[in-house]
């Protein structure tokens, strides 16, 4: 594909934390161009280089220094636009960019239980997609990544709920800086510490797989019928949630052929060489201390679901311990996942 | 008391981390007095203060500095001797030390099931203190601290069990440094990372609490029928083990049932006023984000549990998260209150 | 001295994490007793515990929490404040106390380097509270407490200076997050992370010493000679502020005769026995390995410094590292010293 | 170059922390292809997948798990050995290799001051590789690779050295966890603290970068004339050492002249274009905050120094901060590309 013919994006809220990983996953991607940032009124007439507190390892690409930050208004030249804003303004400002016929892949939680917008995990339920008929934004549209935690989760259970039925979902999460964004947690509250605390997370974790799981009938998104109790604790790990679960299954089954249903799990994205597409969703570990964040985040561009431990349990049917990069898979790479998958489905 | 009349202890294992931290508790202790250190070959015969790599906050007192360590021999000049000893020797030496008519306490695994030894937490089980009369020590007896994670649990649990009876208990650990002694775990394991993994420890704590909670019945403790799943994490925490729990009750009840329940429950050291015993065993929190290892892990000497977050659960009746310091309440301080509470009730 | 006959101190900047620590060491205080706590707009009116993010471990003493609080404005019922306040706004405030005859005892920067505002440490430079004298605020007055590296500096440094004459000094540190208040470091800028620069610091220390150890000569402070070179990096510790240090004497000494100054030094809070005063300013340690935040930051309730790895230098006459804590010795710890030392000297 | 042509390389002390690194970095190498892996005796004989504790975030190659360990003796089939030996042993085992004929380059310190082996950094003297041909050892060879902290040092001083002269130099470091190996430093002595030593660590940044920075002359070096000052510290970040140095220079100059000589700096590795080369060996940062380890260290394929916060200093003549990766640019990295250098230089 020459360069001028990349797809043009913008990103909404693009100085915070979300919005610079964007940046940073756009940079050299073979189908999108970053062509316009926005952020808030303070940024907006600035360059971007001047804008922004950069805090990833990664250079900020000189080609995006010189962009002008616009305010986060239609008017931007480009045809998706990433929103990475935050929640509370995230709403309006995507309904308005779908009303003015722009592709909307948002991070941000507002849409995510409207009942026209796909909660997007492209391996999962990317027929979820048909969604978008019934939104009544013209040739715009909206469309919402998961929960950073909801995600590993979520591409972990599929599996067993596709060979063996799920009855119900226990899962307690240790979670990453990152996931609280820029500046977040203070550091006088995680260095030697853990806070057994994140507002509103266990409510997003118990409610959206419900969604994502669920059956698509007649243009309606029918509710897996899981129960599922979270519970969620920040704790100093730079970037990548670890999650501790316990599932009942509909049928019996053995640790055997729960490994070999994760390990074949695959969807779209790998059946359609998706730029951003881990080459395998779920990566199983042997040994016994396995998953460790540091040492496994970044597996498969970070874009990929690591388990381990997966034993019989005394009160639920298995246990076992998930690992997902909450910035890359959990929020901006998952976001552009789900463009990718639609742009090769022709939704654009 | 005149110093002269205090009870001459000894510590086994003295120069571990454990063992420092029952010098540092015992060192102005009103009831015991330390007479003898006992260690490996390799530190015996030196000056304990050139024998030990002290890495306790608290100054090492100069009249222990000077203390000559011995080994673990049966011919120490004391009465009692607290055991921090590892777990691969301290099965036979504490039984050589029992057998030589010495009180052994000790915080080690080895003998906590054993069917005539008690294993004490003193506000709980008390009455288990007459399965001494079962041993077979002569005057000597084997008394033993459960597992650090299991105290802070079978103390939050004592209060639902005698209130509203207990069905079953789902734990997931946040476990301190200090828990894997010196020196223990490799900082290039733990920072920026969680270890998902602690050998042997789930296995604990899914046992411990069933003869903690169990009934005496004619000289036999018979465990309490609950059932219990643990799944344990290490991480970057120096002291203090956070745990999220959730029970099934026998009752039907009220979170502010509990909270009263958890509040007004104390046992013999607190009606004995014995000196380790904290105020109150359980301290309840009302702050959504709290108990926190580093904010709350001292309260009460150390010695107290510390709860919050209760709250009704989808899977189970009710969750909430515990806090307990694991070297004081979980081990040398949990030892040495179980050694006050056998002197209180004349056992020596 | 009965309770009704302490005297009545006030507290500005009270919910901030400076005067948060002033609560927490004023609370059980011999002579002064906390009746005004003052803070921003926005938290007065509420009562103290409705008010404050409490950040420390030490419980918010319940009487303490019922106290409302005003506005920083000079009609507190009390004789003495000691303000926490940030320094954009405490010069203006603590100058209108001191003109309405309140004793303000500061830690914030503004009036440090005011000519007739002693910049005190007790065991260096009481006779500089004579400035008092020159002060025009009537009855009232404004006495400061230095920067929180300046501190440990400074006490190191006097018994170099008065044994063997100071040419120059070369400081590296290695500052804790509870210098830069709360939130303050952000967790993503420290986690697994250096930062190597603090703002205004490095130019705080190269100038207070001077003052502080100058002499006082007809009325005047006339800085002391010496050169001064500091460079400041914040890193991942919570408590304690460490220092690499180098020095250029006027005699030729010896590293004996160093140590042996460094442990017979003392001053006036000594002799005074004040209540906040350490047994001794300094602890010189042997082990090469030492002085360390975590181990020794609390030696001599946190007001003492603690040396270490004195030896000769290749450029300088000698280095060693320096360690104090930060918000006890080096902030609201050092402010009460200052303000003990006065009541003990008669100003007020 | 076909796969089979490339040179056979063997990699000694191979489970140990930089042997892991080795062969991280030579995985995938163009020019070298692992053949061999040896250990101590307790791994010879095992799969290196069985005998490994991989504690790499990059995946162990399959290809390399197969390989059996052996002894490290000279009996390895390939051509240059690459040695991560433990310096208690290394001293004799690199000249037994070196006598039977091999190219031993090495990362231990046991021979980096022998007369005849050149201590290189390829960007600096890379005609030092002429002392090859005063040694003893047949058509075998040793060459060494600096320190850890030097490497960053020394490549920082050159072009000072070259272009204003260099009279002296005065480092405090914060350094890595990484550098210490593995297990390497516990966690319960560093989490929430600093360690204000390193063993044996400040005499080699003493000495090493004299013999770096030194004149060839009738085939003896001639140690550079510079006094060096050193003090290290240990603290809690994961890889990447930073520095504090200050230099008195022989030349007046200005920081904008030495920011445009670092900026203009590059040696041989670059002209050669060899693999593992940095583009630049040095990036300066303007932000006054930089550089950092999380953010910097990997800059450059981690072979790259980076430098900042440059400014006048009162003591010496400038002050800055450099950043290096510890096993990259600090260990297997820069070995390689001494191994690298000498091939391109026909030593082998």
């Amino acid at each position: 594909m020459v360069n001028n013919q990349k797809i043009r994006v913008g990103v909404l809220g693009s100085t915070g934390s979300v919005g610079q990983k964007f940046i940073e996953l756009l940079s050299n991607h073979p189908w999108f161009e970053i062509k316009e940032l926005a952020a808030s009124e303070k940024s907006a007439g600035k360059k971007y280089g001047d804008a922004v507190n950069w805090i990833l390892p990664t250079p900020l690409p000189s080609h995006i220094k010189n962009i002008t930050v616009k305010n986060c208004e239609p008017n931007l030249n480009c045809q998706i636009v990433f929103s990475g804003l935050d929640s509370n303004i995230a709403g309006e400002i995507e309904t308005t960019f779908a009303k003015k016929d722009y592709v909307v892949v948002s991070n941000s939680k507002n849409h995510r239980m409207d009942e026209d917008v796909p909660l997007l995990i492209p391996e999962i339920n990317d027929n979820h997609l048909e969604l978008i008929k019934h939104q009544a934004y013209g040739r715009g549209m909206i469309v919402t990544n998961p929960n950073c935690t909801t995600i590993g989760l979520a591409i972990a259970l599929k599996p067993l709920l596709d060979n063996f039925g799920l009855e119900s979902v226990n899962i307690i999460t240790m979670q990453a800086l990152s996931g609280a964004g820029y500046p977040g947690v203070s550091s006088l509250d995680i260095v030697d510490n853990i806070i057994p605390f994140i507002s509103g997370e266990e409510e997003k974790i118990e409610a959206e797989p419900l969604k994502i799981l669920g059956q698509l009938t007649s243009g309606q998104v029918q509710n897996a019928k899981i129960k599922i109790s979270a519970q969620c604790n920040r704790v100093a790990v730079v970037d990548g949630h670890l999650e501790c679960v316990q599932v009942d299954l509909k049928e019996k089954t053995t640790s055997d052929e729960i490994i070999k249903a994760w390990k074949k799990f695959n969807g779209e994205p790998q059946r359609l060489k998706l730029p951003s597409a881990p080459t395998n969703p779920i990566h199983y570990f042997e040994e016994e201390n396995f998953p460790q964040p540091r040492i496994h985040r970044n597996i498969d561009k970070g874009m990929a679901v690591s388990i381990g431990r997966l034993r019989p349990d005394t009160l639920f049917d298995f246990k076992f311990v998930i690992l997902s990069h909450n910035t890359n898979r959990g929020a901006a790479g998952g976001a552009i996942l789900c463009a990718e998958l639609m742009k090769a489905k022709g939704y654009f």
